[in-house]
């Protein structure tokens, strides 16, 4: 499985993902699911990808290399579309051509095997910073102020916090860091998703990418965190008052 | 949906469950999940039950009324059963016994609609306290020392805090505490969990169910320890320390 998480804020972009691949428990690999397209002053689109990795991975050699249309000629690609609305679709126009390609012999052996979604988020010069879910039939919808996070892959480990803490305000470092410690819920409750962790800060309006980080379990600040993390709820629970019954 | 938690102590059981139904969401209702059968001095059992209510509610009436054998004669009730164990197969026994009734039609209909689970845990006389996760085939697991508790239905969101806080030795008031934080992460991430709270705490060799209580959103414990639960998570979450990238 995989766990990414996207942060859309009044101050910019946080986007992060796991590296594990599994195929069976005896077939556990690690591959990045984060892409970063960065033309510094021009545009930052990050995408991540969650379900079967060979599907995803033709999807980004498409955004790579050009989305063919249904005539099969090469198109676009992530570094010519002119706004994320554009950008979301193109990723979308990519799942239908690997659908074309793959769907019906995958299908014909496992029904809803077809089985892809995507975060993407960015922004490209002159126009508004945006994130958005990307679902298997290419469809998708947008994160809002209202609700500023969207999640793919095993979501629900790391959901509890996100709702209680995170808002459109809260800042980017507390944003990233609230991302981590949700990645830590997931990574401690199911084996199927995996360090390293990539991370992406983008403030708003730069046109670069701030912070890009790969964080594996030696590395000093996450293993602080999580091991403060465990300790402080440890000890939250146990000053909750005990029961009157 | 539905989350049951049960948890094996040294010191006993502790049995909790939420009450929400939905058939869509324009149809919710509020429905018992638990069934506690207690002879004091004889026998405490307690059962959970997570899936299509139409099944699980007839499960319990063959528990009730006496388990029919593949030959329509009503068999053993939960009262009369010997063991844990034996417990355990009656209520697999009654899964198949619904499931010869209910199961081809469904089906038919929506291939894996037939789908119950169970926790049951308790004592009988003279036996050992056992905790076991009965599927929908009529086949079980027990939960041991080392994997202590066992969950059912929405099971994702309130599983991290137990991760990090249960074990064989957590004292039963403690633990019935960590149930309800479990759940309270499970109810503020997910519509389909709701209150009333059943829970129930079994103190190992008495035969007498301790505490018996059905908590709704007005008990003042279970208001208390939700807000001071999640300003402690937003308070821990400030107090942990800035990355320095």
């Amino acid at each position: 499985m995989t766990y990414c998480v996207g942060m859309l804020l009044r101050s910019g972009l946080v986007m992060v993902s796991d590296t594990r691949t599994n195929a069976g428990v005896d077939h556990i690999a690690s591959f990045r699911k984060m892409t970063v397209w960065e033309e510094p002053g021009e545009r930052v689109v990050v995408l991540t990808a969650s379900g079967n990795l060979a599907l995803t991975q033709s999807v980004v050699n498409y955004l790579e290399e050009g989305v063919p249309g249904a005539d099969g000629e090469a198109g676009q690609t992530m570094r010519d579309v002119e706004s994320m609305f554009k950008a979301a679709q193109l990723v979308g126009q990519a799942i239908q051509a690997v659908y074309r390609v793959h769907g019906p012999a995958l299908e014909a052996k496992d029904p809803g095997a077809f089985n892809v979604s995507f975060l993407l988020g960015g922004q490209i010069r002159g126009r508004r910073l945006r994130l958005f879910q990307i679902y298997s039939a290419g469809n998708f919808i947008e994160a809002t102020e209202q609700t500023c996070f969207l999640q793919i892959g095993e979501t629900k480990y790391g959901k509890p916090i996100l709702d209680r803490a995170l808002t459109f305000d809260t800042d980017l470092r507390q944003a990233a860091k609230l991302a981590l410690i949700s990645m830590d819920s997931t990574l401690r409750s199911n084996l199927s998703v995996g360090p390293p962790i990539d991370l992406v800060i983008y403030p708003i309006d730069t046109l670069r990418v701030d912070v890009r980080k790969c964080l594996d379990e030696q590395d000093g600040y996450f293993r602080n965190i999580r091991q403060l993390w465990s300790q402080s709820l440890r000890e939250a629970f146990q000053r909750l008052p005990d029961p009157d019954w």
